[in-house]
């Protein structure tokens, strides 16, 4: 939270903003938390945090333009971001994947004075697993495991509505082990979900094949697109392309999850599993019924399997969620 | 519930029955949750649900007489029993372990007729955790993870004092992947922490490592105390005198639990892990030790890991937990 402004507050209108390694998406929603307006723009890879604080700011003014609304207008601007955060401070540390947040930043103070609007932070995977919750895939369901698939496995756990935090680190589902002494993670340890499935790791595994002397077209498909990183639409293409590198390492990486997530299924006993994440929603329902059905060997009540379905709020979850930070009601 | 009877119930004592596979442990208690008489009997392995049956009303008696009280005076007692439960009904199915338990039994109405006295069914597993919850190694903790390693591997998630139930199966952490296409489980599953350190799969893999030619003296230590399986106990001794298949195979087991555990601390990030059944019970404080040490390279915190402690009721946990199926204050 920082500058307490005297803007009309009584429009229930918020901004959301959804900051990840490589994009910024944000979102203006209304009272009724209907996205009316969004607004995306490539995370700055260079500079210092206050490159990043700029983006941000100009991502959500080109939100707020797009639904016609002044930024002064809104009750505030939510933020989801990596790293730690303590929300009462309004700072984010070991951000490493974005230039500049190395050290602790005062993201809330900074955004804050940039947009002159109350602000709040949340963690990425923690407020598009909220959204998705109240507004999404999870609505309805007692209890749901989230599965947020992208460049890590983050997740967790959703018990009537509120994410299970346990002594505050819960929800790192990507770090199961489904394979004891199995392939080295971006953690350091082995055999974890994400040392299969994550994007980071998948593009490792990708560069050391082709070292090998494996073929793929993802890295020229990364050149032509100008990328210096394989991305999810990268990964997409190539696996419509059926390109076979590609295909065996999503076929991979499905295994692991399904493994993961079943034996999580087995201890919980979930209703639902929503996928999202830059992968889980690029791939979309088609992803999330091979999931399911690679699951079924593993479930201990294979007669009952929970639903499985990709976020609906897509890849707006994240600053949906963000937006749900501000009360809408405060004046 | 059986059989209302006009007993004196202000005494607050009240019976529990663990009906394993292999014994019956049965207790009384007090007003305050405290033992005051025990007895064990071996499970019938022929016979019928009535030998069974007579079998716990006996045992129950001989814990009463211990106490020396009537089973008369008792509010009631209840029964810890493997196989799914019916607890409105007081029947119990699938427990196919016990000799005329392919069929679902009436054992609420059985037991309430031999003994004259009230009686409910739990799971014993369930109970088990349930006595730890309260009066155990999980007392004070807000959040822990149960682990019964026994013949196969139950356990259960606890939430302030409750075990999470999630749609009526959650618990089986023993059926966690920890090896993907790994050791084949007696679930017909592959890979699962109970496929390498349930007792029933332990014994499997001994007989057929013995049938490739490895020397153990697993068996001759059964057949000298004319047991027709390996118990805790044979298992215990055997690593006592550093049988080296024995010694090999609890290595495995405790490495398999450990990955599965801390797969599961990284998800819900528990305050504590109690880790009980036959064979935790029996290799006491240091296992729990290996265990913990074995899970560090596994958790995403390692720095403030879960307590990890073995169940403080040892093997009564599953009797004092049946025993508070009964409610001390009814009249």
């Amino acid at each position: 939270m920082s500058t307490i402004t005297n803007h009309d507050t009584s429009s229930g209108l918020r901004g959301g903003i959804d900051l990840g390694g490589t994009k910024i998406q944000a979102v203006v929603v209304d009272r009724d938390q209907r996205v009316i307006g969004t607004a995306r723009r490539p995370t700055p890879t260079t500079g210092g945090a206050n490159d990043v604080v700029g983006a941000l700011a100009e991502t959500l003014q080109a939100a707020a333009e797009s639904a016609r609304v002044e930024v002064g207008a809104l009750c505030g601007v939510g933020v989801g971001t990596p790293g730690a955060v303590d929300v009462a401070l309004g700072t984010v540390s070991f951000a490493r994947n974005l230039p500049g947040f190395d050290a602790t930043v005062p993201l809330a103070k900074l955004l804050g004075d940039a947009l002159g609007t109350n602000t709040a932070l949340g963690n990425d995977v923690g407020v598009a697993l909220d959204a998705e919750a109240k507004l999404g895939a999870g609505a309805g369901a007692r209890s749901f495991l989230g599965v947020w698939w992208g460049t890590g496995v983050g997740g967790g756990f959703v018990i009537d509505g509120a994410r299970w935090l346990g002594r505050g680190a819960a929800g790192e589902i990507g770090h199961t082990v489904v394979k004891r002494n199995g392939a080295l993670c971006p953690c350091g340890r082995r055999g974890c979900i994400e040392a299969y499935a994550g994007r980071r790791a998948m593009e490792l595994r990708a560069r050391k094949l082709v070292k090998h002397g494996a073929k793929t077209m993802l890295f020229d498909l990364a050149e032509k697109k100008k990328l210096d990183r394989l991305t999810s639409g990268i990964w997409a293409k190539a696996v419509e392309k059926e390109d076979r590198l590609a295909t065996r390492l999503i076929d991979r990486a499905v295994l692991a999850l399904a493994a993961g997530i079943a034996s999580s299924v087995n201890l919980l006993d979930v209703e639902a599993v929503v996928i999202g994440g830059g992968l889980g929603t690029r791939f979309g329902p088609p992803i999330a019924e091979r999931i399911a059905q690679a699951m079924t060997p593993h479930l201990f009540v294979p007669d009952r399997p929970p639903r499985v379905s990709v976020a609906k709020l897509g890849d707006l979850s994240g600053a949906i969620g963000a937006s749900l930070l501000i009360d809408a009601t405060r004046e």
